[in-house]
């Protein structure tokens, strides 16, 4: 039987506030087994940015990575956002080390071929070095990933902080038995915007095409249920979507994804 | 016979040309052995400090670090630099992997305690992990520490790169046959600043003073020189102090320091 393996991906309003950041680290540094955390930064990068005089760029409606935006991700990412959670996590007796896909080889990824659009330093993830990875989670260490990764020649890039989440829990689930929780403000998905209790508690392909003809799964969702349907064709085991009370040991209501 | 380690400490014009940096990551990378990178990144703080709107605090010529200077160090310290220097690194085929003193719990300081001066977020080194870098050496990984630490209760301390090298060192040579190098802009300890081919080649304790008594050494030298022979009092085998010519296979023109 392989060993079982948590990646929790955090993004959203938990790493904005203080208070629920903390919440969520003592829930995740109880947690027991192997476990990797990932997590995105993006309202403190805009805000940095903004007063180091950077604006974000937009071309219809997408983020625009130039290169003085990719200095501050990786000031925001990088450093501030992930080197507070992993001095939080030792606060709480959990032995975390945090990296970028540059560090220990981790992740390498293509900068994003131009097309209509120029992404700048974005890049779509090639190679999960599940070797190195599994050699940290061996030596009893917790990784915690922020949403870089690099070309293998030097270069960093921005990389979707959802798809670093799937693309090491496929790596990482011929090894282990690998459970993906999206961690986010909501209890899961929710089938009335409105109502934060009406969470749909599971999901499979065929409900998720009604849901998606009945637009009740809609917008950001989309994306975030594709992440997840791809990682279930890829072998990982389980998908969650919910709020960080999903780490709970009693947890009752998130969505569980299945094929 | 214990295995080699070599630690190598970079700072000052080497970080902020990024030509030189990258001559000096080329050396690094060739270098055999187990191998450890501390670096500093003064001077880019500063100036990014200053475009946030956040200027270098100095009391009788040291500096202080308040929450807001703490801010950007994390980010240019563990994210700008860091990083970049690792996905170089990985661009030279080196499998490095950046830490700041809570990634892995690898060094805990304590905040120094305010007398005449409140240094603000500074750290004093308490206890290195040797264990947990050792685990890392073996799992074949190169660590590249930032000047960052922490107090274990989940509070990130800046600290003086020469210092985290050389009790990095300390630490390591119980089970590392261990070598520091300081490397800088100049190709060694020089006995006539003017004259930049000046260096003195051996320094031992009894030299040390002599040249100290003829200010023959001075200044910002002091300190270094300090750690070195803290250092070797400590067990480390050997200090050497010189440019990046130094990491050459045939390298001749360096200060080597003994006790």
């Amino acid at each position: 039987m392989k060993p079982k393996l948590s990646i929790i991906k955090i993004g959203g309003n938990i790493i904005e506030e203080q208070e629920s950041l903390s919440q969520f680290l003592r829930l995740f540094a109880q947690l027991g087994g192997n476990k990797v955390l990932v997590h995105g930064g993006g309202k403190r990068a805009t805000e940095i940015g903004k007063r180091i005089g950077i604006e974000s760029k937009m071309v219809d409606g997408r983020r625009i990575t130039d290169a003085k935006s990719l200095e501050v991700a990786v000031m925001v990412y990088a450093g501030l956002v992930n080197k507070n959670i992993v001095a939080q996590l030792q606060g709480n007796n959990c032995n975390s080390i945090g990296l970028s896909g540059a560090d220990a080889n981790a992740i390498i990824a293509v900068k994003r071929p131009v097309s209509t659009i120029d992404f700048g330093f974005v890049g779509d993830v090639r190679v999960v070095n599940a070797e190195s990875i599994s050699k940290l989670l061996s030596a009893e260490f917790v990784p915690v990933f922020c949403a870089l990764t690099h070309d293998g020649h030097g270069q960093l890039l921005n990389t979707n902080a959802d798809t670093i989440a799937s693309e090491v829990a496929i790596a990482l689930s011929q090894t282990y038995d690998t459970t993906l929780y999206y961690c986010f403000e909501k209890k899961g998905v929710l089938r009335t915007i409105a109502e934060p209790d009406s969470v749909i508690k599971r999901i499979n392909m065929e409900s998720y095409q009604k849901l998606k003809q009945q637009k009740i799964i809609a917008d950001g969702m989309l994306p975030k249920l594709e992440n997840c349907f791809h990682a279930l064709n890829k072998h990982v085991q389980r998908v969650c979507i919910g709020d960080l009370s999903m780490l709970e040991p009693k947890a009752q209501l998130f969505t569980t994804i299945t094929l």
